[in-house]
């Protein structure tokens, strides 16, 4: 067989190809704009062919502050297509991080949108390595700023060559694309995708039984495109000529439900909290929007409430698609399809095989171990998940720190799960937040899932915090619905008949609002140094 | 990212995980039988610990001579699963040349359907390479044959391992298969695929915008297990968990018909003849028989005609897929799909769309260049169809013809396509079919097609004849339906508002039956020869 070579340029090659009048649909600070695939083709081997101008070689970095939006999707195409390496600087990190990972990565020119510039004019004197930054807008002139060298980058295209050639004699291996992940404790770590890796999880996205991601779709990423390649959408979408929607900076959920109704969205993905705001929206002003394109809703990230799912599908008749993946992995590990066999089952029961995270996609294998080894697969047992395949790392970028996640051939996700005889994988937890009660294992996920669905919580986090006695036990901390009411005895009412008595939390914490990470995730080991002493 | 190997045997291993309970239906000598996937995989661990016994090492050629049925699904897996190759032997080659092809591939175990021991018995003195024959069979005793030794498959099995350990140190480069092509003149040229070609073709297959292969689907592959591995189907349906219908030998149009009514099959798999004689049992039968559950018939092979497309959907409300491909191309390679923003268009301009062979599917690259070189996407110009990609073979099995086919890493398909504005290839001739008349080409497949839409006219073939004056006429052969009556004056004016006055065939010939190749490909060269001097 010929190598045939698994490279990236060849998606955007086959967009230009067989769908130049398919549509990428931006939304940028200055309104809604729209390009056809063979603009964006064009515009791509443009910035490549400028990006050379700028002395940019095979093998450098090249990164991007920047939101969901053509110019965007434009680097994620030409970067790896000179040979380069896209990295998409995480704009949630702090400053003083995001001075780590430009350093780090040791990033040659800064692709940025004009509302990041303080950030970077804070730490222009600290980053030896860049050269250039070029400024992602339409505005004519140029905002004021300290950066210089600066550049326009739709000046820098108007100069460009059109017909830049991609790059071809790369090996399938070399490093297309990075991203830095935040850490419990230190500085981010960076992940390297390769273009091998990209493509396989690009096919991955378009099976029949995972994403089904197609031609007649319409592809609303609002995962960020800075965070795990928007889990890669933008990369399949285009491929397969995918209708593209990218709905751009400081998004609303009303925003959010308008371009889903006038661009006939088909299929959108991001984590909970955003369907959590959108479902807030659809219940308080349904009759406003036309939900009716939408097929798919992609939640990952952490585990989406069973409630969410119910009200999605239920009350909106939206399929809520759960899925399982981290920046490690690309992120496409499991997605939640019933099984053909599945379908005549009772609504409840399918509900409770959808809440779970799914079975593994083709291409990777997964496991999971506790301390005696390898779990069964009983759906009862719990263990740490355990991945490998094409499109798993295999090391955090110049980290010590690789040591600790790659074993033996495998990823160590952190995360605890169960296996059913179904195969489908149901997060139980975070290793590190796990509670350990008395040498027992308490899942505060599920907790959480139950507390939240209580009528009155809109938000719930679970701890583990320091006790005596028992090591550690659980500590909830909830966030109600607006204008509602709820004890905290009635809440632990409601738990009592779910779960084992040892496993009802010693208190219940009432808060305004939780904690979260730069993503949107509870952000647990703030809550937990917060309710160190509580049990003391 | 780690290096994750493609490798075959993680299809299998997936099968038996993640869909142990779904069923492999096998129709053989004896019956129809049923097995899980969970026994299918233990089947398969132990005919490689059989094989292995036998002494079968890594890179050995172990053969069939086998119709679609569970064995040879088995040895699909157990064989690359052991690091071995497997040699599907075409069982409609001539006596001779399956000779030559096991002496060729120095195949070492023989495994073969007991209908084939003539076959073998006549050769069996002069296959030195060969040390083993396994009869697949439900038989016991064994029939009697003069191979020796000869070996009962299950009685293998049933001695052998069920937790034979599939081999992972192989590169995923390494063979895994083989199967010979006929040619035109000489021995038949072998093709050889890799776990890498393979796996990645069978993404393609499971791409919703391809075959859109599920978990959900009952699939019937009609085209042998001997030809291209049944078009790759049985690898990517066990990867995905989908439900299997192996019809066996000797099958007919209705008990075609009748699987797809008993079994509830969605997706199926064969060449136009296949599907012609379908067509005409349930025009006669319709009432017998439920086709409701059949959302493809997947055509290739050659070019169906439009008239037969039309039927299908129309009459029988049974969507029909073209696709294109051929032994060196594993052998997905384009697939004709509609386009989205092409749904709203009249039925008549669909179906002309429909008829093509369609696009190039993602991961492979097309061109088609005649002698001024590249042509250009027009729906006008004809040039030879070039392929590259993973899974499209760069040379014939220690073959010298190799130079003729593989130039420049590409693969010169000897097929003349017209390309169009939007991607769809059209094949309009072989380069050796082609009607060369006074400088100018005639596409025969166009005129075949075009009679064939006439009511009369069951089969037509179109050959180049020698004529003094022109280099070259079209003629053209007939069959027509039974209790059919048509002129060839009523032939040619139904010809003539259709295509350029030079186009005509100089002759229509009527006869009971066309000539056809090993694989129920119109026999050209036989008719060309037969017509030689009939212009003359």
């Amino acid at each position: 067989m010929m190598e045939g070579k698994l490279l990236i340029s060849q998606m955007i090659e086959r967009a230009e190809k067989l769908f130049p009048k398919k549509e990428v649909i931006s939304r940028t600070s200055s309104g809604i704009h729209r390009f056809t695939y063979r603009e964006i083709g064009e515009r791509t081997r443009r910035l490549a062919s400028a990006l050379e101008k700028l002395g940019v070689e095979r093998g450098d970095k090249v990164a991007t502050l920047a939101w969901n939006d053509h110019r965007h999707l434009e680097a994620y195409f030409a970067v790896p297509g000179m040979g380069a390496v896209l990295h998409t600087i995480n704009i949630r990190l702090s400053p003083e991080h995001i001075l780590h990972i430009i350093n780090h990565a040791e990033d040659k020119v800064l692709l940025v949108d004009p509302m990041f510039l303080p950030i970077l004019e804070a730490i222009k004197d600290q980053i030896p390595t860049v050269r250039a930054f070029i400024m992602m807008t339409d505005d004519d002139p140029l905002p004021d700023t300290t950066l210089t060298p600066i550049y326009s980058y739709e000046e820098l295209l108007l100069e460009a060559s059109p017909n830049f050639e991609f790059v071809k004699d790369l090996d399938e291996h070399d490093p297309a694309g990075m991203c830095f992940t935040s850490a419990t404790t230190g500085k981010p770590k960076g992940v390297v995708y390769s273009h091998r890796g990209i493509t396989l999880h690009s096919f991955s996205l378009g099976l029949a039984d995972t994403g089904g991601l197609s031609e007649s779709d319409v592809c609303m990423p609002v995962v960020p495109m800075f965070h795990v390649n928007a889990w890669g959408l933008p990369f399949a979408a285009t491929w397969f000529g995918t209708t593209q929607v990218m709905p751009g900076q400081a998004f609303t959920p009303e925003l959010l439900a308008e371009l889903i109704t006038n661009e006939k969205v088909t299929i959108t993905a991001g984590v909970p909290t955003i369907w959590l705001g959108l479902l807030k929206e659809l219940d308080s002003n349904a009759e406003k929007y036309d939900m009716s394109s939408l097929r798919t809703i992609l939640c990952g990230g952490s585990a989406a409430p069973m409630g969410m799912i119910r009200a999605f599908e239920e009350k909106h008749n939206i399929p809520f698609v759960h899925a399982y993946g981290m920046t490690e992995t690309t992120p496409l590990v499991t997605l939640s399809r019933l099984k053909s066999y599945q379908e005549e089952l009772a609504s409840e029961e399918k509900l409770d095989i959808r809440a779970k995270q799914g079975c593994v996609v083709p291409g990777l294998e997964i496991k999971a171990i506790n301390d005696e080894g390898e779990i069964e697969w009983n759906g009862e047992d719990m263990g740490e998940l355990l991945v490998r395949g094409p499109w798993i790392a295999d090391e955090y970028y110049k980290d010590e720190r690789t040591v600790d996640a790659f074993k033996d051939g495998w990823l160590h996700t952190g995360d605890i799960v169960t296996i059913d005889e179904e195969g489908n994988i149901k997060i139980t937890d975070r290793t590190k937040d796990l509670v350990k009660s008395g040498g027992e294992w308490i899942s505060t996920i599920d907790l959480e899932n139950a507390l939240m669905a209580h009528d009155t919580v809109f938000e719930a986090a679970v701890v583990g915090v320091p006790h005596p006695e028992w090591q550690e036990r659980p500590v909830a901390a909830v966030v109600l619905y607006p204008d509602t009411v709820v004890s905290k005895e009635e809440l632990l009412e409601f738990l009592k008949p779910q779960f084992a008595k040892w496993w009802i939390p010693d208190d219940i914490i009432f808060m305004d609002e939780l904690p979260k990470t730069s993503v949107g995730k509870f952000q647990k080991n703030a809550l937990r140094e917060q309710l160190q002493e509580h049990l003391v």
